[in-house]
């Protein structure tokens, strides 16, 4: 019971999280392939922006396993395993491009010139590797950071930028189409190497870290802590914790509020549009929708359709929520109201059967059908695989369900996540949660002895205030001082922090 | 130090908190008559939605004092202070309605006839006394409440209203325009009778509580509760809490989640444009406008001035709120930056002196200055009462404040808060808060022994839950009800409460 | 046959215009003062704004008749007929006040500098007497004109304005409370003076057109044109110049594309939330909202209570407005679909009848019932005038209308034009006005000989656009300059027009 | 001159009409092909809806020229000449998924089965064969037309397509990636055949009708009219006309007030987004964007990105407009005064060279640079081809131009039209497309002896609203009928049409 108090009293997670928690529960996976498969989209879709060269090359690709290839840089160092140090150009270029659009750790990396906040830090990682990887990569070496690397999804790596990373001397150990056994194989090789040991962990789901902690638990002893992103691996250290297993500190950085906010409202608002039209080219104007759930991602998916001419109605379990929707204009009905109307149906719940195969029935022909909410849950596509309705793949991500009376649903992506299989998700994004991890190392490294135990922590709010300092030079942005006066009169330190730590950032 | 963090616990009041506070602190005002003609307009503006002929009833009045006279109800109860009981139909034909726009509380009303949650309750409240308020009381009667009533404003009785009261048989002492000695002599009315002691409190400014504590300190023995609702008078209770004074359970209703939503967002929304219409007839399409502070208030004027067609600056101090006002689509600026080219200046920061004679100097000819935030701080109006400026009062609450160049600034309600000087609160808004009030009142009274300490309390999210589901019916909003297999899924009770504690509801 | 397609050419009014046509038709007004107390709403709104001060200054004033007075300004000079020449100051005041907000009668003050374009013009005016008139009037007579003044309305002039003007040697004659004796001989005097014959005619409304018709035919000899702003005034030319009977060039100024747009959908934007707001405190989050009619006035309308999170259904007879309205992202209904829950009902049509009982009987309890259409058709406000409803006065401009089981209707304005009667029209949308006026003048008192012939004129595009331009600088918006080369390929001249006159400007 | 008004009276397009307008001018084409290519994007955009599996299919295909194949449908019919016969299974799925969005020709099958209003009529067509186009054809068949076609473009007939309209038995001779030679040959297959003469002409670019007056100029007199739908196409016919060489009936259906409509506003308010995010997958929130031109293609894209959160500033050189966007909220800048800031730029203008190379060295590095208006005309592309500029074709339809420093333009579509070459066409507003130039036919061929001349006409006002209301079924939307009574109040018929022809219907 206090176990699940201190949970509750850091964790901030409301249950409607989503766009990282596109993994099933760690132990529940049926099958590591299964588990990857379905977050394949992510990698995807936050990669494939400027990319199409980049994957025509590998199309063209030799077969032979990375595994079985001697490679070396330019400077004649081997230790990486990638699919073709060749690519090395075009991957650098790919990246060139992404730090243009990730000031913040541009940022980062002038101002620590001077001092080297992680002078001595040996970092290994396990993340998706991507341009936007490769520029947190670099960051963390101008920080002072040493750093061996592997993926953390068997499809998401763009080997174009693993191979311009291996050229300038970064131990990668990834390429796209991993088996199962790669996938451990390259985790193992960045962990196990002599003469080399890491003292900080960067993951993305807790694979590497699950590693660590069956193979070399002894590796602990001199590690400073942990920062994960996702909502499966945060969970999974909130379970070691409660279990009293967890024997470092670590940062869940997914529940930083600024990154929470771009996770959720600010870029659902934009790719529930730009998810629907690349699949359905449907027109908004004049359409009846109805939003599940009004949550941040429900909220920015109203408010996004609202503006396009769109007639939106929103259902709700919550009544405080339901009355926000009201206020904010939307009529709240119960799903079924208005099921024989809408031309569009869109989950943002986190909750499971949200559109059930008796909603499906009622639809009318040619209602659309997606989810922006969590995993793939919210809708009951199984109760769809059945030998009366026909199924059609139209186009990539979009499925015909056919009724035996010609009725036809439009499904997209199988009920998996709108915004994560149909749509990208932005550099800016990125570029925020890079930053807010390259951060939560830095505070994790150099927090004087005692002031993290063997816990889960937030980001202290004056560092979720950085992040967001720093990306406001983006949008020519100034910020106003506090004055003394000012300072003394509120109670505040005049470079923050400025909210208490519980105060949720309203948005509008 | 440990004080400080229950407070920080418990209280989620952010700075920019606002509505309830127009009372300046409770130690520090000079005097009584200065504290209350601070706060003298919200009760006018809240109440003369349907009085003109009330008001003009009163001009016609005889000058004796209510407590000079002495008064009966149709049943020969005397047992009030009152102007005067002719008034009672026309006050009851205001009550009647006032009760069609409280629809919650009507509900209590027909929920609670089978069950008396309030039976054997003995209230002692002191607050405005207006239409709405009565409404209230009316509850708490069919609820089972005894009541006695004061004044918490020596301004803001509606005396047709205290006379339908009285005749109802409600001992109410309270009229408009009470001298200070009167307003106290009303409190003592309410608490210092015969074989009749109350055993809950409710108060709007702290005035009855701190007046019990000083003369009547024994009667806390039987007192069940305090229900507060003003800024200042929790302020107050926590105050007592960390002295170690509190000698019974409180309940802070002004931090409740949906009242907080009502008071500063959606009120706020609308009662900008209402402020600045009735006191300017200012066109908005076109208009520049800086917007000091992009908290909830801010985000309220912000969304309402763009979508008439203003172009909107905006201030902040915290990057987070910043970062959030750009991806809202307003510049970030300095005010200095706009100050020469805006039209309209705004404050709502919760801060003191963000416009000061520096700012006011640079503003062009015509430019219209008011405060939404806080208190009456924010604008530096001391700093215009100088000899080379002019003030001219051109219509009530609009004053021309004229530099030697003939450039006029328009200063609204010389600096106090606007929505409450120069537009009305809207009886939903005041529904919500009744509503939280007499909740709150049946929590503490029904609570079983040990639940509340002697502490200060938030409203129970599923208190808070309910004021809102008791408010959907207004909207014909229908709430979707959770299954069983989604209720365990999520890990959550059908009934609610739906969110944590730390969950704060988003906005858009 | 032929004079109507000329009509249908020269007028683009569509059928919902509206604003200035507060007056019936010329020739089936029951009686003057009738017609004049409909029209008294607008003098009142356009007026009150910096009048409080005035109005009450009026109050204590004596009650002997102007006409019966003798007055001289401080000149000598007692060619005018005013209530109060010692209220000459305050005038002046409110006068420099509203020039400061009429920016572009004060360029063309400047720009008429050197040469003079209205030298010789001997206007004769018939409008409301308002500080924006008193603006116009002097920019006249900085232009070169002479001026004689009466008033279009007996109940409108702001007797202090008209006393600043007399001082300043304007020979006006009109006063606030006029009968319509003295109405018509305040015109007579304006125009039947020795040695001094108009040769220009700014009307509103056709009253002073019309006198001179009747009594002094043969001064259209010398009479250049006629300059009218009202419906009214103008569907009088139109018949007059059908009938053969026109006898000089007049210009219609109330079908300017700038003015429309202010009249109609900007002025309306803002103005359905002021008059809702002042007459009944709504709150409009969350309120269902019927909009009859979607032509510019029902879009304003249906833009402004979307944006404050209302739910709005539109009613529509034209398909194409129809497909607009769902376009833009409201639900079109027939009325009687949603009667029964809607909160709010706007007429919009310019049609007759568009509320009727039946529908009326169907409203729910507290349901608003509002005109800001055309005249006061749109409600049957006489079907409520039966023995079994009662009417309840709540405040000034609103009605309940209560039925036999206690149901109330909120009737504003008894039906009348909300925007007129409850809410202000801003100076800005007055000085487009102003402006379009002193063009038109100035236009065809110097257009050669045969330009314009015994007909009624739109005011020429280039104009409009001129109008357009001299309101730019309020907003400092800096228009872009077509380059040669640009104005060859689209066929231009550079400084317009840029339109073909055909061209409607579209909003948004 | 004569002409030229004639023109301008009919003709109602304003300057920045756009969308139809991927041809250059009919005399000025260097090349056929050049042409043609320009406009491959629509065709493309326009159709691979649907159609993946469509062009896979192709790729497989044989290089056999379908004029050297000797095909048969299943029926024996010969009388076509398309790629594929096998294929024809494949298209009637796209043809009957096609027909679900295009109710209102759905809806004029059905009206029509009682009487055939095209009995008799004999339509030749020259359009880009698409599903869209199919469902046209198989309407017209149902009305009672036959019909022979061809393909209006080289590269955008979709084979498939083509192959169920040849098994359904119509004679179609059209396919991909046709040679100049055979664009010709297969028009003159649809005209110049034994036994069939066509006394209907549907075109689209005006090449049809141009064979027919240089081959066939005896054929006019069997043709009832023609109906044209593109810009191009209409200037041509036009031309004709005011070289007295017009001598049939023609109906410009381009500038039909629906048409117009779902063309520009609404149709650009959704492609402007669509577009920007396939290309360049930018974040929309916060991002300053510059709209040059305020036209109804400017206000939708305005529109879009302020409702996305980007800030927005216009350029116009009209007054009108500009004030127009002043009141709607947008800062009304020359473009230079913004260059430096901007992230995005934008043309909506219709006016050559809007953005020259002067503006493009000033943008800042990353700039994104579309053009949303007329043509190729807008941006001056030519002058980005200079050496110093290093040009990366970075994805289909994206192009950097690095100055020398490194700075990176980010220019789509090489400049031009971005809603043609990187979004698509909603099925919706192509279906209003098919309903006009359906009805033009049916209007033309049946309208009485003497009603049209050999001129250029626009749709009938009452037509036009025909169209609207077959596609208001669309959004369950309900049309009101006016009452006897306020028919004759407006003086209309309560079947329309409602508005005069000059009436141009506002967008909100």
């Amino acid at each position: 019971k206090e176990e699940w108090e201190k949970l509750s009293l850091f964790s901030s997670a409301p249950p409607q999280i989503q766009f990282a928690d596109q993994k099933q529960e760690f132990n529940k996976r049926p099958s590591k392939i299964g588990r990857r498969s379905l977050s394949r989209s992510i990698s995807q879709s936050s990669t494939d922006s400027y990319s199409s060269a980049a994957s025509y090359t590998d199309s063209s690709d030799d077969e032979t396993s990375p595994r079985d290839k001697q490679q070396k840089n330019s400077k004649g160092n081997g230790d990486f395993c990638i699919k073709n140090i060749k690519q090395a150009d075009f991957g650098r270029r790919e990246i060139e491009i992404a730090e243009q659009e990730m000031p913040a750790l541009m940022a980062l990396r002038k101002r620590a010139q001077g001092e080297k906040p992680l002078a001595g830090a040996k970092v290994v990682g396990c993340t998706h590797i991507t341009a936007q990887t490769a520029v947190l990569m670099e960051t963390l070496s101008a920080l002072g950071a040493q750093c061996r690397w592997a993926a953390c999804n068997i499809y998401s790596t763009q080997n174009e930028v693993a191979a311009a990373l291996a050229e300038g001397g970064f131990s990668v150990f990834a390429w796209k189409g991993e088996s199962e056994d790669d996938f451990w194989w390259c985790i193992d090789r960045c962990v196990n190497v002599e003469g080399w040991q890491p003292n900080m962990i960067l993951d993305d789901g807790g694979d590497l870290t699950h590693w660590i902690y069956k193979k070399y638990p002894n590796m602990f002893k001199k590690i400073k802590g942990i920062v994960e992103e996702s909502v499966t691996g945060v969970h999974r250290l909130y379970q070691l914790s409660k279990a009293g297993k967890l024997c470092v500190p670590a940062m869940n950085v997914n529940d930083s509020v600024t990154k929470q906010k771009f996770d959720n409202l600010y870029c659902c608002r934009e790719s529930i549009l730009d998810g629907l039209k690349r699949t359905t080219d449907v027109m908004f104007g004049g359409k009846q929708v109805v939003v599940c759930g009004y949550g941040e991602v429900g909220k920015g998916c109203c408010a996004a359709l609202k503006a396009m001419g769109s007639i939106v109605y929103v259902t709700e379990i919550d009544p405080i929520c339901a009355l926000q929707a009201c206020m904010d204009g939307f009529r709240l009905v119960k799903l079924n109201e208005v099921m024989r109307q809408v031309d569009i149906v869109i989950t943002c719940t986190g909750n499971k059967n949200v559109v059930v195969r008796e909603n499906l029935d009622r639809m009318k022909n040619g209602c659309i059908v997606c989810n922006m909410g969590h995993s793939n849950t919210e809708i009951d596509v199984a109760s769809l695989r059945t030998p009366e309705l026909t199924w059609e793949r139209v186009r990539s991500q979009v499925d015909h369900v056919i009724w035996p009376d010609g009725k036809r649903i439009v499904l997209l992506a199988e009920g998996r996540l709108l915004n994560l299989s149909c749509s990208t998700v932005p550099t800016f994004v990125l570029s925020i949660t890079a930053t807010t991890q390259a951060l939560a190392l830095i505070e994790l490294y150099n927090a004087p002895e005692g002031r993290y135990k063997q816990d889960v922590y937030l980001l202290p709010k004056k560092m979720d205030e950085y992040v967001a300092s720093l990306h406001l030079p983006t949008f020519d942005a100034h910020l106003t001082e506090l004055t003394d006066e000012q300072a003394k009169y509120l109670g505040l330190n005049k470079n923050g922090p400025f909210k208490p730590n519980y105060y949720r950032y309203e948005n509008l």
